[in-house]
């Protein structure tokens, strides 16, 4: 496939107009203001077309589509304890299967190609997963109330098998992290345990952390440290980490995120929305620490509208520091995709590079709030509308394209997570 | 017109489906589940849509969209006076109509079906607005830095002759609105002669108020104050007012504003950008203040994306006061609509009942990110999209359909604000 005549954010995260893209299988082939001198098949008009690297979400739980707006503007405990525990209580592999279908159908129609995903029913996931053909870094999340050790659990036995299975399938496409969910929720025998048998298998690991203020008081009058002090101090981060949230860090704990090098995944929209605070992102970029984007749950947000979470990310980000000049567009389109990437352990993807799979999306920038174009870079992060996505491609294959979802029935999609929706709902 | 099998957000703010809704001319005369024993001309099949008031914009510079995205990331004194104020010194009547021209086809295209506008140019204003056929409350805004007497003032004499050519013109879709800029660009000699005139005349009034710390500290130092205690001192508000911002008003503030009548126009997006803060609507809400909603200028928002600009008045309401039961999804369905439309003091519009003008929207309510529907009113704040906007109705009249602009040569708007801008970049 070929691209000609559209601009490019290359690279260096700066726009490069009127340029030729091509695509050969799953990778860039082919970027120059010259056309090519042979054929690339399929040649697509660029002309008021942006062709970017596709967005990297490195914070869901796709299964909790099946929650979208389901109890809203209640307090956190209420909604947990009220709503989304009673309701998770009643999951089914089906819902789970449908539900993850719509929010893969969701991500591409908002150019998210790839996901990290924390939750449970994993092979229903799995299976949604793959036939949607986007990218996944899933785990199965361990919670562990008891003294129990890490191999008694079953979560532990499935989160193994998980990684036995499907680590790397799908050319790839799909891999397996480790999870622990959070301090709160966990025993520092099992943390401990996590950490050494993530570190051997060489996974990744992904964790919730001082996500609200209780969580992360708590935690400082249970062990006289801070989540992110307790967990290094268990060996978590000696394994490459993401880290959730990050909006109560404090003190020592930029230290150890920088010197451990773990990720940070930032979820303004579902924090904001939680009023569980905002993360101090403009410090931690400032610190070199890697700062990525995540959605959350759309229980929490409630969608996958990545545009518009861009935008939340660095206004928020401003007046969390009371700065305007603070988190640049670039920075933001950084976090947006190569940061991603990077939090992934994808090192073939997250920019429109040569040599780099073709996970790209092509964004319309002809619309009325595109212009005029003093700079496209802070039109594409304060003026572009979710929407505006009208191109979806992963691995070189496109799975969303002005409307039509290749790779998914969307409309059965829909219809199957009512269904299900409805029956757990019938059922409490 | 008829709408037919279409969800409807009715007067009370909730949701009817199958429904139909006829259109005579300028107004709703039909509302019912049963089908119409008559006809109403073009039917629609409002299948996977939802119909409701158009959204009413009580914030803007419509003409700053020739600076979208021109310095961003500037500290706002800088940003003002580096970039803004010598781009304004620059400005033609040409680039103003054309600029409006291209902010009203970005309204309609994000369902905002009438906008309250300060600026100045206001006949080349005028002119794009009655040509976009949508509706506007403006104002000539009114500074002034010596010892002038009001009438003294030319920005004065405009303003006089643009209400009395233009106010209530095109079958009342052009209002013209008195302005006071704001405290720290004016003197009590002028503050109390225009709010004499107002008064005097019938009109209302626009004006900023508390949107940075420093104008509302400095406003204290100078005349022992807050803006709103000074501009009820000078009677300013005695006429029906629109306050821009409110961000930090304090203390007797609340009750000044309750007691006068003054509406809140919030722009949290644009305050969030440049770092001013977020104003306490959840406080003006209990207190049964009338707050609505505004995008302020693109320059520091940068879109009219008006769906996004309720989600985020919500969120950082929420967040605001620690709270994420504040401002329900009705709520800000209501500031988005029916109280700006009594902002701009149109009883005839605002909602969808009979009876009222046809200022309507449809959603496209068929996306994945639309599903499923536990609470459709939960998904149109926190889910829709700025784009699921398909179409947009003013006075019955459709402005906008599926990407096409009925009043607008989008094109041609797009062209010659891109030439306008260039020439005033080219002339600094």
């Amino acid at each position: 496939m070929l691209f000609k005549n559209i601009s490019i954010l290359n690279e260096s995260f700066e726009i490069e107009e009127n340029m030729y893209v091509g695509i050969d299988g799953e990778k860039i082939t082919y970027i120059s203001k010259e056309a090519p001198k042979r054929g690339f098949g399929r040649v697509y008009d660029g002309t008021g077309k942006l062709l970017m690297s596709g967005f990297v979400n490195t914070h869901a739980h796709s299964p909790m589509a099946l929650m979208r707006g389901y109890g809203e503007n209640m307090a956190l405990q209420d909604w947990l304890n009220k709503k989304i525990f009673p309701f998770e209580a009643k999951l089914t592999g089906d819902a789970v299967y449908w539900a993850t279908m719509l929010a893969m159908a969701e991500s591409v129609r908002f150019g998210i190609v790839s996901t990290t995903d924390m939750y449970y029913f994993s092979e229903d996931m799995v299976r949604a997963i793959a036939e949607s053909g986007t990218k996944n870094n899933l785990s199965r999340s361990i919670t562990c109330f008891d003294d129990s050790e890490l191999w008694e659990l079953e979560s532990a036995k499935e989160m193994k098998s998980l990684f036995e299975t499907y680590h790397n399938a799908e050319g790839g496409r799909i891999k397996v992290d480790m999870s622990i969910h959070a301090e709160y929720t966990s025993t520092s025998k099992i943390v401990r345990q996590m950490a050494e048998y993530t570190f051997s298998i060489g996974a990744n690991m992904h964790v919730h952390l001082s996500e609200t203020q209780s969580e992360h008081e708590e935690c400082k009058a249970r062990h006289g440290m801070t989540p992110a002090a307790y967990f290094n101090r268990l060996g978590l981060f000696d394994t490459p980490t993401t880290a959730a949230h990050c909006v109560w860090i404090e003190g020592e704990d930029f230290e150890i995120l920088k010197e451990k090098g773990v990720t940070v995944a930032s979820n303004p929209v579902s924090n904001m929305k939680l009023a569980s605070g905002v993360c101090n992102v403009p410090k931690l970029l400032d610190m070199g620490i890697n700062v990525s984007l995540g959605t959350d749950s759309v229980a929490s947000n409630n969608s996958l509208n990545y545009i518009e979470e861009m935008k939340y990310f660095a206004t928020a980000a401003k007046e969390r520091v009371k700065d305007p000049t603070a988190v640049t567009p670039k920075q933001a389109l950084r976090a947006a995709t190569s940061s991603g990437a990077q939090s992934q352990g994808r090192s073939d993807t997250g920019v429109l590079a040569r040599g780099k799979k073709a996970d790209l999306i092509v964004l319309d920038i002809s619309g009325p709030h595109m212009h005029p174009v003093h700079s496209l870079i802070n039109n594409l992060v304060y003026s572009a509308s979710g929407s505006d996505v009208v191109l979806t491609m992963a691995d070189g294959k496109i799975l969303y394209e002005n409307g039509k979802y290749f790779t998914i029935d969307l409309e059965r999609a829909v219809y199957e997570t009512e269904r299900a929706a409805k029956k757990i709902l019938q059922a409490l």
